[in-house]
């Protein structure tokens, strides 16, 4: 793909095709500046939005049969194009959010290992989940028939791009990754944050199904008004399942959307979380001043506008504690804010903070320094006690962006208490040291009840695609704690079974065949053999 | 367990301890002859109900812990009991659902089987689903840390018996028996149709938690109003999940409940389906008449009521057709219809036979004989063609018990279209013979996406349990098309991913520890490996 093509029209992409909306017009704007960009995006009403539900349909059966090879190129082919855009799509993302270069070249490496890795899957084949259970034709009381099972797409997937990961949460984003690496059909709907560089990966994406003659219908990029097509997209009969990343409010109402329809759909949706840091003891005596300066690194990342920002963090009571507080006001004094993504995000801050720092018995224990470009707000971080925590429901509410507040514990039953009454979450992070680890030991079964990750000595900004990794965790951290958005298990999100009792060798799909064509480890009578141990 | 203790006591066991209810009472009923049964059981009210939950949780963190040989053995134990009852359990069963010894004796084969091949998934162990990412402290340009994931369950789940099986969907049945498996507590919610059946089973598994030291609270059998105490139950914040059998209605209202929580709630309920079966040319050339008495053989046998019973099908017009459906009335005119499970059942079914009856264009194609016991009507088949199932909803809802609706369908064409305007089914079955392959090819890509399981020259009235099986299906056979609740898979119901990152050795729960205690196969960096090969 060479990059003269990347002049941006500023249309929907409905099946391959470029199509202006019969809507009003958006247009990126860059938060840094609070300056509009061009060019202008209109936005498509629901009859165009149909056209890209009723392609991904079309496009379904002839998708979900491709042989594993053609199908691993054309995500890896994803990934080719979109590296070979090349710094235009970087620079267009810095200017759609103001994030800073090197975490948006990060991002992208993220995007397209992400590919990668979905495509390593599909040649795998695991996901196909195949079991076999031969004939008994002499079993009694009664002979058993040849019963086999393997996993099918869904169908049609609708993705909502996220504002925060403008690559990796975006249009060619894991759950993009994932329903297409399952054989899904994606209708992508765009964030009207970043319109430019959706409509850049959107063309990558374009141009691997052009380039491997698929059904253009596999995906379709739309902008559209956001809650009502959102609505429209999630009511749609052809959709089969959703994927989204953001709000708890828009979240849950994809949510009973979805559950309202004739035909109820499963949603995926990464919404809120507060992400609990506890330190005990041991590990503050350590390092009580690097443990505050990496804490603050964390909060101010990306202006806290990460899903796994530590947005709660315990600390003992006592000396240790208070050194560490008192290391974190000395380093948030030398720490400036970081632009937001959008001037709606950040004026949401403002009130999150305004709220938090109101509440009774809540302090600001410290506060950085207003950034130099707009929409960069002073990071801070407040603290209070266990009995404040227990008492108000506000102290449990995510506030996006850099702040965070700080639980001073006084025991473990205090810590134990407080750790019990929190709302699922995505992760929960241990700052220990060996003399911690009977502490330790005595919260880790309540925290495998509330997050979706548990990590020890590090921070959960900074989330690892891989085969073990779990991105999710009990509502409201997502709408559905069985799976996860980050890692090949996401894949998962998008199948569903189906068994093929006594069907004839010739008539059975490839996975089950008795040849194993695809060499395939398949579970034979409960038992997992590679394709050397099925003679 | 000895068979002096099955003395009924008509009270709900809550947590192990026999407690009265505080409400109406409900008596079994003997639907063979319109008699009540001794003695009358005691429902419970919310108040009550709580002490089960309550104990549900309390119990969770041992339960949940349990070493697997421990853990499968109890499900053994449950098993054994219930087989050490004898005669007793199958003559209850009987007088209170009417359905004859040999079904019953089969039934209870089922259950106990199915007990044990969930006690061999638990020691095996593939179930903890574990993944492991090892560090790679070398990788540039970010080191990776150790991350781990493992499967735990979800947390107590409620389990509602279905009428229909009152033994293998029931107290101990398939839901149990999973739930049980996952680690996760059950709070099951008796069907009113069979209590006394219940309290026996509920007895065996409450002797196996006895016998084996386990907590109480990981089992409680709760005799309530329907409807109310069903809501309560779902809506209680210690249940983590639902399994249920029964009504659309039922089942549905349960998925509202679920939803509107302030913790939505998975909810796997198996609702309704019609089961289309296909008849090509070349199988009904073979042999109609044979074709016709195994139709008429799976329409009657259990009164019609199963899950899977054939209510569909599909029979090509011209001669063979003809010849089958006159077989068909042949076979009817002796065959005799048998006690359904509850008076409400057969005047749901007459209500029902006399709407479909009445359709436009929907004739009585062939009638059975009335039982000589109540409640047992004449097995009724009706006849359309394709345009009247297209243009009419009524012809596509279940009719609980021995009626079944047969379209001729003209052609390919004609075939396809009605299969692809069905509902989601829990079963689709192909009759064929190897001169209909070519036609069968172009109806299973359909098939796939409208069923759990499709069979071939057989009777969807069967389910076998075993490893490949799926009794599942798109909406509205189940609530959730992901996954099945017959056959092991339908463990994974039950359970959540959990990542553990950086986390050290000596705290790992054992199913992660590098010396792999347990022996499981595990992924490692993606691919699945032997304990053997781990090293």
């Amino acid at each position: 793909m060479s990059t003269d093509t990347q002049q941006l029209t500023g249309q929907s992409i409905l099946a391959g095709i470029n199509t202006p909306g019969n809507g009003a017009e958006v247009r990126g704007f860059n938060p840094a500046t609070n300056q509009g960009l061009d060019p202008a995006y209109s936005l498509i009403d629901a009859s165009q939005l149909e056209l890209a539900t009723a392609a991904a349909e079309d496009a379904f059966a002839s998708f979900r049969s491709l042989d594993p090879e053609t199908h691993a190129r054309f995500l890896e082919s994803i990934a080719g194009n979109i590296e070979a855009v090349g710094t235009e799509l970087v620079q267009r993302a810095m200017a759609e959010t103001g994030l800073p270069e090197a975490r948006l070249v990060g991002e992208r490496g993220r995007t397209c290992n992400q590919l990668r890795i979905f495509a390593q899957v599909v040649r795998q084949g695991d996901h196909h989940g195949v079991r076999i259970d031969p004939a008994l034709p002499e079993r009694a009381p009664m002979p058993r028939v040849d019963i086999r099972q393997r996993k099918i797409p869904v169908g049609p997937v609708a993705v909502f791009g996220a504002s925060n990961f403008p690559l990796a949460f975006s249009t060619a984003g894991g759950d993009t990754a994932s329903a297409l690496a399952a054989g899904c059909p994606v209708v992508f709907k765009a964030h009207n944050a970043h319109p430019g560089t959706s409509e850049i990966v959107g063309r990558a994406i374009t141009a691997a199904i052009s380039d491997a003659n698929l059904n253009p219908g596999i995906f379709s990029l739309v902008y559209g008004p956001g809650a009502s097509i959102g609505q429209a997209l999630v009511s749609d009969p052809r959709i089969k399942a959703v994927g989204f990343t953001g709000s708890r409010g828009g979240g849950t109402a994809l949510m009973a959307t979805a559950a309202a329809r004739p035909e109820p759909i499963p949603v995926y949706a990464e919404m809120s979380s507060i992400n609990p840091v506890i330190f005990f003891a041991g590990a503050l005596s350590d390092d009580a001043a690097g443990h505050a300066k990496a804490y603050l690194g964390s909060v101010v990342g990306s202006s806290g506008q990460l899903c796994t920002a530590p947005g709660l963090v315990f600390v003992p009571t006592g000396e240790e504690g208070d050194t560490f507080a008192a290391a974190l006001r000395t380093e948030a004094a030398t720490t400036a804010g970081q632009t937001m993504l959008t001037q709606g995000i950040y004026n949401s801050w403002v009130q999150g903070v305004q709220d938090l720092g109101s509440q009774p018995g809540v302090e600001l224990l410290a506060q950085g320094n207003k950034g130099e470009t707009e929409n960069a707000p002073a990071p801070s971080i407040f603290s209070t006690g266990v009995a404040q925590l227990l008492g108000n429901p506000v102290l449990h509410e995510e506030i996006f962006g850099a702040a965070s507040l700080v639980i001073r514990y006084t025991d473990a039953a205090d810590l134990a208490t407080a750790l019990s009454k929190l709302e699922g979450q995505l992760t929960a992070t241990l700052q220990l040291n060996d003399s911690d680890h009977e502490a330790v030991a005595a919260v880790l079964p309540i925290l495998e009840r509330k997050a979706g990750r548990i990590l020890v000595n590090g921070w959960p900004t900074g989330v690892e695609v891989g085969h073990a990794m779990v991105h999710g965790g009990p509502f409201p951290a997502t709408s559905d704690t069985r799976t996860t958005s980050v890692g090949t298990l996401a894949i998962e999100r998008f199948l569903r079974p189906v068994a093929y009792q006594n069907i004839p060798d010739s008539l059975l799909p490839a996975p089950l065949q008795q040849s194993n064509p695809w060499k395939l480890t398949r579970r034979i009578d409960g038992t997992l053999k590679n394709a050397g141990e099925q003679a």
